[in-house]
């Protein structure tokens, strides 16, 4: 029975609405709630419903009898490097085991109450920590809307697309170290901007603080320096995808991004989801992408449909609101360029690529403008705000509030999922609440000593 | 006594000009000669003249009586980056406690037979690993002189600089996991590019294959996420320097960079310097950088002297040359922005940087031609190639040998050293020899099915 069969059950509870039935199966990492240290190793484990399966845990004394992929080295270091490095015949062996571990009819688990109670954890006494330690991280640019956007704000509509992006997918390199997990407080950046007309920069707290919608992937084992990855073979190096929120300052980024690109607009803070989820729990959802014309150059050619379809949706809830409001729904097939193509042209020249480094696929914005995948867009430059339905519980007159960009106390949430017929492929979500920038004296008194 | 005292000897033998002294004792990794496996675990050690001091063997049993600060933990796992991550003051007395084991008046080392043979290992009998596991790699572009030359090839004289140039230290996110050892062959890579007056991109192999002459600088401990690094304690975080060969695709650098940035152009391969200097070392050689104009704004402002008098040089070596061909010369002293600029700037958003990141310098032009640190800009885009004196060993009438940009077989070596009275402290070389691109049907044959 193939691990995606919509009619398999776990007997562990899952809701019917839940993002993580059985069929998902998505890895992360995570430490026992209560230990704000950090210092407690963390473990690796699998989702289902409102659990998790302790890999680290179960895999101690050895691979159990009913799942003897799970060697115990593959889940040890607490991150899922180790899982990356051993490759996709490892993926899906693993996938399968604990499958059939979780499923309604094998007993090896389900009736051990002893073993139950040590390897199925509530999910609400954990924390999740950083699944992967990511080596380096790439972001493309692979919406032709959101390039188009771009282009039409900053070049005017004639000249939109630069040349080369129908071309290749268009990628620069990002920060690996300011990548964090879910729920991390994301500070207002402060930095050089241009303000208009002005004949030198000044300095101070980011007024243009915005989001990009993305999805992201992690990559296995790679290549060595040298070899690239043709595009045929490129999806037996990718494991699976999370949700990313790449933070973006930018009124930095249009006074530093030439001719180099973006740095300090973007290496502050990139936030991703807890959950990886595979490849294979998404084969069902694969489908084509936009048509690719002119067609592309040989090594970036793909016959065979690699984008997927993803529900996306980002939602903004400011200090004084109750709920979340949607301001964006797109979707991962949207996009110009696969994860296929982006692999492939990332190694074309060379470059090597190891386990558990990112890509992020660039904003991903639907046709239609509530698509829109950041607010630069959303709003137009900030010309046509975002009305939020505002008023705190138990209090009236609240007036509605106006959003071109981030303030402070806003919390930005990002879902995704695919929808089948019988079951959902979650993402679960990534979020990130807006902290006031630091007091400026913080970063210059020393520099303003006579 | 200071370890950059000129008149402090060792007892191990170094020649007068040796660049590696004992006020000199930079850092490195290495394993045994003839194991090519790579599967032997690394050692890391401190050079003095032809020998390395095998600072993981002498500190297996625990940290030498003369020596307490030599923690075993900071040498164990064959990399520096728990030295890094320990801070300027185990820096500091870690290299006062070598600097007293290798003199010539301590009888520790020097009377112990049996302990010398087994810590001082003859250079020949190692191969130079990478000292560091690099976490990011950052590089910048702050010698005014490249900047200028380059912008006044590609957006001619009136528009050379970017007005944000001189405000900022310009940079961009390079790609960590093909920096590589000395040594380590260069693979012409293959890619996109637009020929002149062409419609659409072709692929095939880079035909203008460069260098780039930069001196990179490794950190640690770091700062905390949001939380910027001023710019006077910016060398607190600061290790030491080395040299870097930024090998760039100028072909297909121009074809992609536009909006974000260079990508394959420079992520194929960057070659380091085996051996890290310290800011110790080089501290008799610290002097002030060009004037900045304007002046930079306060959180950039640093008043005191942070550049470096550090000589630089480029030699070319083709295949059919017995000796190599010294093309630039330049000086560490030309940069613009210095190292306590770059990194107060690279944290001012809030980045944090972690013990063992790497930042390089950007190709450091210096103001006469002949001290330009790129054959882009040593020919002039190509139209002032440079001659090579030609002429295999006992062969005669081979013809003078022109090179614009790299030929297959070519080995570029970058060396550079600061000078002192009595000492040099030098820091070695960087080797890179050109392969051949590979066979393009290596990278295209699945693509090319029908």
């Amino acid at each position: 029975m193939k691990t995606t069969d919509p009619s398999l059950q776990s007997f562990v509870d899952v809701a019917a609405d839940s993002p993580f039935p059985i069929q998902n199966l998505p890895y992360g990492a995570f430490t026992p709630a209560g230990d704000d240290s950090g210092d407690e190793a963390a473990h690796v484990g699998v989702r289902i419903g409102d659990h998790v399966l302790d890999l680290t845990v179960l895999t101690t004394g050895g691979a159990p009898a009913q799942a003897p992929s799970l060697r115990p080295e593959l889940f040890r270091d607490g991150t899922l490097n180790a899982l990356l490095a051993a490759g996709r015949p490892t993926w899906t062996a693993v996938r399968q085991d604990i499958s059939q571990l979780l499923r309604h009819d094998e007993p090896a688990l389900r009736d051990d109450d002893a073993l139950r109670a040590r390897v199925l954890v509530p999910v609400t006494d954990t924390i999740a920590r950083l699944p992967v330690d990511i080596g380096d991280y790439t972001d493309f640019y692979s919406s032709k809307e959101h390039a188009t956007n771009v282009g039409t704000m900053f070049r005017g509509k004639d000249n939109a697309l630069m040349p080369n992006w129908s071309e290749l997918p268009v990628a620069y390199h990002g920060r690996a170290s300011s990548i964090v997990i879910d729920g991390t407080p994301v500070r207002r950046p402060s930095g050089q901007m241009l303000p208009e007309g002005a004949e030198r920069p000044v300095f101070g707290p980011c007024r243009l603080l915005d989001i990009e919608l993305e999805v992201g992937f992690f990559t296995g084992p790679g290549n060595a320096l040298g070899r690239p990855i043709p595009v045929h073979e490129a999806h037996e190096h990718i494991f699976g995808l999370c949700l990313v929120n790449d933070w973006s300052a930018r009124d930095i980024q249009k006074w530093e991004y030439q001719p180099l690109g973006p740095f300090n607009a973007k290496n502050f803070c990139t936030s991703i989801s807890p959950w990886i989820v595979t490849l294979d729990a998404l084969e069902p959802f694969r489908c084509a992408g936009p048509e690719q014309n002119p067609r592309p150059l040989p090594y970036l050619r793909d016959d065979e449909p690699w984008s997927f379809d993803i529900d996306l949706e980002v939602s903004l809830r400011s200090a004084d609101m109750t709920e979340s409001q949607a301001i964006c729904r797109s979707n991962f097939k949207h996009l110009y360029w696969n994860i296929r193509q982006q692999l492939a042209h990332h190694t074309i020249t060379g470059c090597n690529v190891r386990p558990g480094d990112m890509m992020a696929s660039g904003t991903i914005s639907a046709p239609d403008p509530e698509g829109y995948g950041s607010l630069l867009e959303l709003t137009w430059r900030g010309t046509k705000p975002i009305t939020l339905r505002s008023g705190k519980d138990g209090k009236d007159g609240q007036e509605d509030q106006q959003r071109s960009f981030l303030a402070d106390g806003d919390t930005v949430t990002i879902t995704g999922w695919a929808q089948g017929g019988a079951y959902r492929i979650g993402f679960g979500e990534v979020r990130g609440t807006i902290e006031p920038a630091l007091a400026l004296e913080n970063v210059t008194d020393h520099a303003e000593q006579p």
